[in-house]
């Protein structure tokens, strides 16, 4: 199962990447957590202490997989030996850093763009491992062949108007590279009336597969850095992990 | 004034160029504001309900300035009657937005890229207005050149362990890229100790200009989009606009 999580910057979406992997591990999955945010921090939310520097910065290795040096780029750099190379173990996750995939849409070839590509691709098309991929709002550089790789694009909204707009814009790249399902989840929900307002903003096609409570001491363990997660927090991610495996599993079925 | 306000996603880094724009404004000041945030919504922020296009996505007029159809890319494309043809006025302020500036690091020369760049380096360079750009948290894009033009970058955090090590990554690609002046906002301060903790956690180097607090109002109007500011908040954003103001001019005075 490969899942693509996404939303407005601060909706919550690292923290819901976490939720998921832990309890994809506890339901008996081999996990691999792929930040893909230049502006996210997966590996602190799974309680990594270490510094991972983003493989966007590996000047170096970039330049040697990409031929850059040549001065010719290699479309289809080797990226297979990467994730096992380049990855932190953390409680049965295997968890890797990409920094920021930029690029001027699908006409640039710049090496570090190739390679993060490339990355991705193989990430998403050819590993068999649960893949969680915590990405940015901008999801364009995910590219039509590997857009078809993920069985669902999860997008996270807040009680916000402008986190909707932005996963309207989300939903409307997704349908441009083809990438098949949108669901949505509903994160720091106060009160029913929350609820309501997200399902009534939501796009045409994007299904709501559940929400997620506000949760003060969740917002206080902010601090620190790794989450406080309540117990019924935790039932609510579970929830939401069942329920997106069954739609992952049955669009693999046809 | 050039002034580029950056942070984590979801810290309230619009809300406060928005509240930034309207002191300026009340100030006497000729504001142009601009959102260089794909993530952000300055538009609806400031009441704004017309859809504005983002000028990353006008293929045409990007083609026609940077030659793209030459097979040519100018690096340096014409700009300078873009604010006034592509902008939108609300209550005194001058609002554009820029979109994706993409671009893989200065040696990428994607057309969009050469475009935003060149526009963005026009916009904190040559206009004689008081500019607020709303960035995204990777300002590697601003360039050396650009950057000196910007007075002070103001970096927006909130009490949260990942929202100071965004700040402390922004403060470092500024200084790599010779931006002078790095000031802190905090944001969202529900009691004294919010406060501190988001002083001890600053990067050094940084001056903390000042707080906002915490707004229930402020929160629940989200769902409208136009932010509902108490006269509190109010109060406290005319205090940090004053001591923007006093610390921009005297970084310019030498």
């Amino acid at each position: 199962m490969k899942l693509a999580i996404s939303g407005k910057g601060g909706v919550g979406k690292t923290t819901l990447t976490a939720l998921l992997a832990r309890e994809a591990v506890s339901q008996g999955y081999k996990v691999l957590a792929v930040d893909a945010d230049p502006d996210a921090n997966l590996p602190t939310t799974l309680g990594i202490e270490e510094e991972i520097a983003p493989l966007a910065e590996l000047g170096e290795l970039i330049a040697e997989r990409t031929g850059g040096a040549t001065g010719m780029i290699k479309l289809n750099p080797k990226v297979d030996d990467i994730p096992e190379r380049y990855s932190v173990h953390k409680d049965g996750i295997r968890v890797m850093v990409l920094g920021a995939i930029r690029g001027g849409g699908a006409g640039c070839a710049c090496p570090e763009s190739s390679f993060l590509r490339g990355l991705l691709g193989h990430l998403l098309l050819e590993r068999d491992e649960l893949v969680l991929v915590d990405m940015e709002a901008g999801i364009e550089h995910l590219g039509r062949g590997t857009a078809q790789g993920v069985d669902a694009l999860l997008v996270v909204v807040d009680p916000d108007r402008r986190s909707l707009e932005t996963a309207a814009r989300i939903t409307r790249l997704a349908q441009e590279i083809g990438l098949g399902q949108v669901l949505a989840v509903g994160n720091r929900i106060h009160d029913p009336s929350d609820g309501e307002y997200i399902e009534s903003g939501l796009s045409s096609g994007v299904r709501l597969l559940g929400y997620i409570s506000y949760s003060e001491p969740l917002r206080l363990s902010g601090r620190e850095g790794f989450p406080i997660i309540e117990e019924s927090v935790r039932r609510e991610a579970g929830k939401i992990f069942s329920a997106l495996a069954r739609k992952a599993s049955r669009s693999e079925g046809g």
